[in-house]
């Protein structure tokens, strides 16, 4: 089904209905007691079942990522940072876009562990698909007086035997490509590189956009990736890119109608084997003020 | 930003990226042993810490929504009946299309709780934007002779008042919108059909395109929610009915890649304030088999 979404000539304003009015507002207030369990705690809590850090596949992550850190040192240090700023479990909201797949809710749910649950913007690919609206409504539900994490990013999947682009899945004895979306961004594009593809009519599909998205935004990177050493390592990256794109300006637009700060933590989410920790490789960490500047970069915290 | 997608006039199969190739394959099986713990068993694990049933909080719900039941019976009917088909929490791969919204996270959770992370397909007011390719990459992760199991549907608050369309949320003194993107799809459409709805230069942003879509999808029903008695009660079922054409079209185009089952259940999901159950009125519970024949109507078992 093709719908022709340029037919409609009238779009109501749709931030409108986030709007908030003194009307719906009611005597009782259901905040947890601010600092009642610290977001630090929650931390250790949170990695209390999984698995400890394998020194030898640790140095493979690393040698093929570098400057990525498990997921357990990844939220020790984010938390810690934005304790310091007056983020606690009971006036943040946690907002992420990842991808679709089940293994990117390894790092989701983590830090649900510690802030409670998510909105989800994120779709294929880890794009912010649900787009101006999304952000907004997500704005509206952040605790009164209080703070957003969002984070963002592409994932990508490495082997035991230190494969990029595949991953070991519980249950499946195959050893499948992970993110499989972003693969089939990469294949199309290594077909318009190449000059090999094939005419499709079934382009800009609606029940298939969000593909269409993924392989248009990433159009601008066939040189970069056909000149990469290894092409799945280097996927993950352009599509951080591609992806900044969106994010960017999804960001720009909503930043300062978050209430008391926001936090931006956007990097490349490493998907490892079940019984292994998963990495993340920070590529951004920025922290906006209540009015929407930006006023600290803390990536650097971060390595 | 507005992408120019039609301006691409080739898309590879993205399909393709997520058949499976015996040259991945590896020797260790990484299956959690079936039938280690029996799905009805985590049911009672999934709703330990969650309240009792409310009495006359229960009837003020099921009078404004007759067929609607608790998430817990819920779980536990659905949980019993997919055991007589042979999903247990080793073979099951659950898959979401569920609204972004963090409140919608509560019945996503409770069934992560029973069958592990969920595949996310889904967008704003919960109608599956992952798409085709959503689709296909979710099935390739089906465990090995198993199942999905996919829950779809919009979202709705009601208060402790009753009042619905509002909820109350943990952190914030307002009772605000729920679902907001319905209910700005609504406020556009009641525009429409009042004659009312001013020109927006930036109808089919891309940053904004699911929202679009929402707004797009519900444009058939401007008639049916002006004659509804409580158009907020009316507008989850209206949108409902619209995610149908997309529901239907994903899973018609790819049910017969999941590997042994698959079960499609569709409805209301019910928010309410943080100390009540939620509720879901079931509206589709579809078993399909291998070979994505649909075989049996389960709906009648959730009454």
């Amino acid at each position: 089904m093709k719908l022709s979404l340029a037919s409609i000539a009238l779009l109501a304003a749709s931030a409108s209905a986030f709007t908030t009015s003194p009307a719906g507002r009611v005597s009782t207030r259901l905040a947890v007691a601010p600092g009642e369990t610290k977001a630090s705690e929650k931390v250790v809590q949170a990695f209390a079942d999984k698995p400890e850090e394998d020194p030898e596949f640790d140095a493979l992550v690393k040698s093929n990522f570098p400057g990525a850190i498990n997921n357990r040192d990844l939220a020790t240090r984010v938390v810690e940072l934005l304790e310091e700023k007056g983020f606690d479990p009971s006036n943040t909201l946690l907002a992420t876009s990842l991808c679709a797949d089940e293994l990117a809710r390894v790092l989701e749910d983590e830090f649900v562990s510690i802030y409670g649950n998510n909105f989800n913007l994120g779709g294929l690919s880890g794009f912010p698909f649900a787009g101006n609206t999304g952000w907004g409504a997500m704005s509206a539900h952040v605790p009164d007086n209080g703070y957003c994490l969002t984070i963002h990013g592409p994932h990508v999947g490495i082997t035991k035997e230190g494969q990029i682009g595949k991953v070991e899945r519980s249950g499946i004895a195959l050893v499948d490509n992970c993110c499989g979306s972003a693969i089939a961004a990469s294949n199309y594009l290594k077909g318009i590189t190449d000059g090999s593809a094939n005419i499709n009519p079934r382009i800009q599909q609606f029940t298939d956009f969000q593909q269409g998205a993924v392989q248009e935004l990433i159009l601008p990177f066939g040189k970069r990736l056909a000149r990469a050493d290894e092409r799945m390592r280097e996927l993950p990256y352009a599509l951080y890119d591609s992806q900044e794109v969106m994010v960017t300006d999804i960001v720009n637009t909503g930043k300062a109608s978050i209430k008391q700060g926001l936090a931006v933590l956007g990097g490349i989410q490493i998907n490892t084997a079940p019984d292994q920790l998963d990495y993340f490789h920070p590529l951004r960490f920025d922290y906006y003020d209540a009015d929407g500047n930006l006023v600290e970069n803390m990536l650097p915290y971060l390595r």
